[in-house]
């Protein structure tokens, strides 16, 4: 059976993975520190950059593997709410999104589709998360699906127990606020086998495996 | 500028990375004990086995990954040595070997090249290291070149300061005898930052990449 995946999902000390307010100078919120030590051109793989080989980028690298879809929520898209009255705007990525899969954007206001010549798609959904996962399933064609966050979107997958892997960061900082990547969760790691292991950039990585039943 | 990449190069804390003899019945000469962690399934990324992702399972599916051709000793091709009388034999790995690119095999006797359909062939060649990187450079079409293998071949390519980046695991086990990795590379680690992790199997990851001059 595919899995559902959660990536690189970066938490600060203080329990944090966002800022509070999305706009369009502040994709995410103003917690840009969280990612100061996060090398995104490495979901590719670890030949993307010509640069060593640490164990943060290897971690990095395993975004893509076997992916086929993603699920994103609608801050992660754009720092629009409400009725889609911009659709010039399409995603934070320009020309060459990098998700390369088909994608469904969790939001209560109809869109068309969208589609980049990369490989990546946008499909706009008004969904629970057991019907976005289902859509995402059939966009996936067999191969496993990636929730993208933000927080919200992971938490939200994480209470409706559909989460079968997640690689987490937690990042040497605090943020004294922002969106929790814990709330309403607790004890939600009694449900996972977990690991982890620090690397000398100071990032622990934690592997979150749903234990089987 | 395409790196020359080590992986998953497994070395028993006693520092020996294979047994003595190779044969037929003992591929790696009776160090089978090193590789009792190892699945090399995940070879081909996270999502080729429908086992946990656990930090051994994804660093060991950085292997693969922007790879265009493996240079390889003999005795990893086969327990044959001297001239070629049996060119029946096409490797241990039957009709799907995992390299999925070209692999230069380093030997001092004259075989012509073995293709198979899954894009994986062997190109016999008798040559010091710098000629053989050379040879698997024209065949890797840009991409990265990785040193295969076993530990004498990997250690040519090291004294002959070739290698950019090596992913080491030590294993908790001690072997008492076998093909040493390290015999004759003191103070090799001088020329590499050094980057280590345990995971919560017991193995300990060593990232090495070559410092820049």
């Amino acid at each position: 059976m595919a899995k559902v995946r959660v990536h690189n999902f970066h938490i600060s000390l203080d329990g944090y993975s966002a800022g509070e307010t999305i706009t369009l100078d502040a994709p995410i919120g103003g917690a840009e520190r969280l990612f100061g030590y996060f090398d995104g051109r490495f979901i590719h793989g670890v030949d993307a950059v010509d640069a060593p080989i640490t164990l943060d980028h290897a971690l990095t690298s395993t975004w893509g593997q076997g992916i086929g879809a993603e699920i994103m929520g609608r801050g992660k898209f754009g720092p629009q709410t409400g009725e889609w009255t911009d659709d010039d705007w399409q995603g934070w990525w320009g020309d060459e999104p990098p998700f390369r899969t088909p994608v469904v954007v969790l939001t209560h206001h109809r869109r068309d589709p969208v589609s980049f010549d990369n490989g990546t798609s946008f499909h706009f959904l008004d969904a629970t998360p057991e019907e976005a996962l289902a859509r995402a399933r059939e966009l996936a064609g067999g191969l496993d699906v990636r929730i993208g966050g933000g927080p919200s979107t992971v938490r939200q997958f994480l209470a409706a127990d559909l989460v079968d892997f997640m690689h987490l960061v937690t990042v040497p900082v605090t943020l004294g606020a922002g969106v929790s990547m814990w709330d309403g969760l607790a004890e939600v790691q009694d449900r996972f086998t977990v690991e982890s292991a620090t690397s000398a950039s100071g990032l622990t990585h934690h592997f979150w495996n749903r234990t089987r039943a």
